[in-house]
């Protein structure tokens, strides 16, 4: 079936044509729920028999994803193959790609994504408005810059490699922030003092069709320094949103990307767009569509990667994402205090990722607040976000 | 767990609480759907290896929903037991809620409704508007009935059990019609001539708390008599919709019914409201709702029988819903011709139950058309129902 494909169209529905999942965490479930409703079979491969999409796909394989053998197994079974996580084995992938397997988004790609010393590279390469980085292949090596003043503080330390949810990024502002940080290769950023943060999902089929989200933006909290929201439209004048359209096609484009890519941006205090980093999938930025967009993002990114039309990303309604993360100071069997509180309020969804213990920070659902007035909206994902408690049984 | 819970809340979310669904088939999927997004343990029992259910649940059981041993069995591993096909073993579940299990809809309720002889006999009873009917045990009788002048040309025919779109119903005119009709159990109903059909679901959980859906239409095929579009909202006046919800909650409220119940109604010439048939379940009417509503009539099905708070039942955006089903002269593995041109269209979401083969008028899936405007809605359901055809390879 794979090889010998020369029409157009080809039937994915209820057929015998298998799409590879590499990855089963919550992104991956979302996907699911759109393969399900499409009926396409779905082969997915993640370390964890915890993992979230154990149920809901086609089969479900444990194993390694960065183990070389593992992966080019896995992908000998399938017709083609995406991912839900950045972190997967590439080498596998290429030789994959030129045994004549479909991957989106390609390993070329990924392979420029995977490392943010590269990621950033590119975008200098490709005029694509960042800040300005330095890339280290260990502590010492930035500690000498410093030394010979071609690095100055404050910074962003973030490792080139494995970060995620904040994880791998530290904002440096002396000496004694360099306490503790690992021995891995890394960059330093420009600190860019911004009024907004910003995100765009692009959505590029393989026939090269191409369609964006509206422009989203991360609330933070006042002090604590944290995303508590993520609104859709984003709160900023028609120029900055098309200038934030802008960027983010130009980035997918210099990507040559396929599939979904979330490139998140920094509005500036001069209103200049500078990409941070992109994700090259479904984006925690753009979990509001499952209720909020004609289309979700999870179906689009299956549209987009099977090469069948892309859906209308315009919105229905105004929508806000709370992610429900573990309280500190809890760890084990999760309870979800307040959810029939936060359920009675009309508009509001929970997903609850299935992660069945709890811990601190642990990314273990979200929940989208949709109203007709963005303004109401807000106010209730205030309400939800100070209602609703991820806990342990003591 | 099952017995000795004394509080209101309950940890339905990543616990060990199973809940049992008895059928696997597109109902049963689609309500999957929602546990998995609230990650709620489902077992799920079917007949068919090749249910739409077979992936989604925690478990799948395969065996017959009329066998007592099977339905028992099964219900004593789970811990709140719902239908998602009216025909199962009613003793079973007799038994098993004799024995402590909660069971929404109730068994009392399913044997109401199971039997349309006395489920029309139930509205009699209480006041419940509808058309005139006669019972009868077989076909001999209903024959006798004629001749006596007890019963008189025309009528609509309908076997009491096991009826299913369109199955076992039959507008008799004539003496000629009456050929090939089983001799089985059966109504005979006078034949309303009905400007509009119409359906609302109403919701109704453990606690009491009720909400309705919107009224929906099923506009028919000018000629064929099939129903072509379920619209939401209905194109009727406001006093009707107010008459049709208000019979809708009195039907609800009659069976003292928990979960959901779709109330099918006639509305006349003179715009009386007249109870056609209930299903205590997740209906076809109420697909639309996937998209338009800001709760799914899944979810709300789910929220129910939890006891959990209701959603809101108010539309973002018109729907209208147009049935997937097999092409006559087609028999065979499954093709959705011209699937990629209608996804071209806005707000065009196909559901595809996952059925394999195509049979003549088998209900393989369907699809929702939502937009802000219902006219324009309306133009791309017949776009969608003109393009779209269920075949067969070959």
């Amino acid at each position: 079936m794979r090889n010998n494909n020369t029409t157009t169209t080809m039937n994915y529905f209820s057929s015998d044509f298998k799409l590879g999942i590499l990855g089963g965490g919550q992104l991956g479930k979302m996907l699911l729920t759109e393969t399900r409703k499409l009926d396409i079979q779905t082969y997915v491969l993640d370390p964890s028999k915890e993992a979230p999409c154990q149920f809901g796909a086609t089969k479900f394989f444990l194993g390694s994803l960065m183990d070389y053998d593992t992966v080019y197994q896995f992908g000998k079974m399938v017709d083609l193959l995406t991912i839900e996580i950045e972190n997967v084995n590439l080498d596998a992938l290429d030789t994959l790609e030129d045994e004549g397997l479909k991957i989106y988004p390609s390993p070329k790609t990924l392979r420029l994504i995977q490392n943010k010393g590269r990621q950033k590279d590119f975008y200098v390469e490709n005029d694509i408005p960042s800040s300005k980085h330095q890339r280290f292949v260990g502590i010492n090596e930035l500690k000498k810059a410093l030394e010979k003043d071609v690095l100055e503080f404050p910074f962003v330390w973030k490792s080139a490699q494995f970060g995620y949810d904040g994880n791998g990024v530290k904002i440096v502002r002396s000496t004694i922030d360099l306490v503790g940080l690992p021995d891995v290769e890394c960059i330093a950023e420009d600190m860019i003092p911004f009024k907004n943060e910003l995100a765009v999902i692009v959505s590029r089929s393989v026939s090269g069709e191409v369609k964006t989200y509206p422009v989203v933006e991360m609330e933070f909290h006042p002090e604590a320094n944290q995303v508590e929201y993520t609104i859709c439209p984003a709160r900023i004048n028609e120029t900055v949103a098309q200038k934030a359209q802008n960027v983010a096609l130009q980035v997918s484009e210099a990507y040559n990307h396929i599939g979904l890519l979330a490139v998140e941006m920094f509005q500036t205090e001069d209103d200049d767009i500078l990409v941070n980093e992109v994700a090259p999938r479904p984006h925690n930025s753009g979990h509001y569509s499952i209720e909020a967009s004609y289309t979700s993002q999870f179906e689009q990114h299956i549209r987009s990667i099977l090469n069948l039309p892309l859906g209308s990303t315009a919105s229905k309604v105004a929508g806000i994402m709370v992610n429900l993360v573990g309280e500190e100071g809890f760890s084990g069997p999760v309870i979800y205090e307040n959810i029939e509180e936060i359920m009675k309020i009309p508009g509001v969804t929970p997903h609850i990722y299935g992660k069945r213990e709890t811990r601190p920070f642990r990314k273990m659902g979200h929940v989208t607040i949709i109203n007709e007035n963005m303004k109401e909206a807000r106010k209730i994902a205030e309400e939800v976000k100070n209602s609703i408690r991820v806990i342990s049984q003591i």
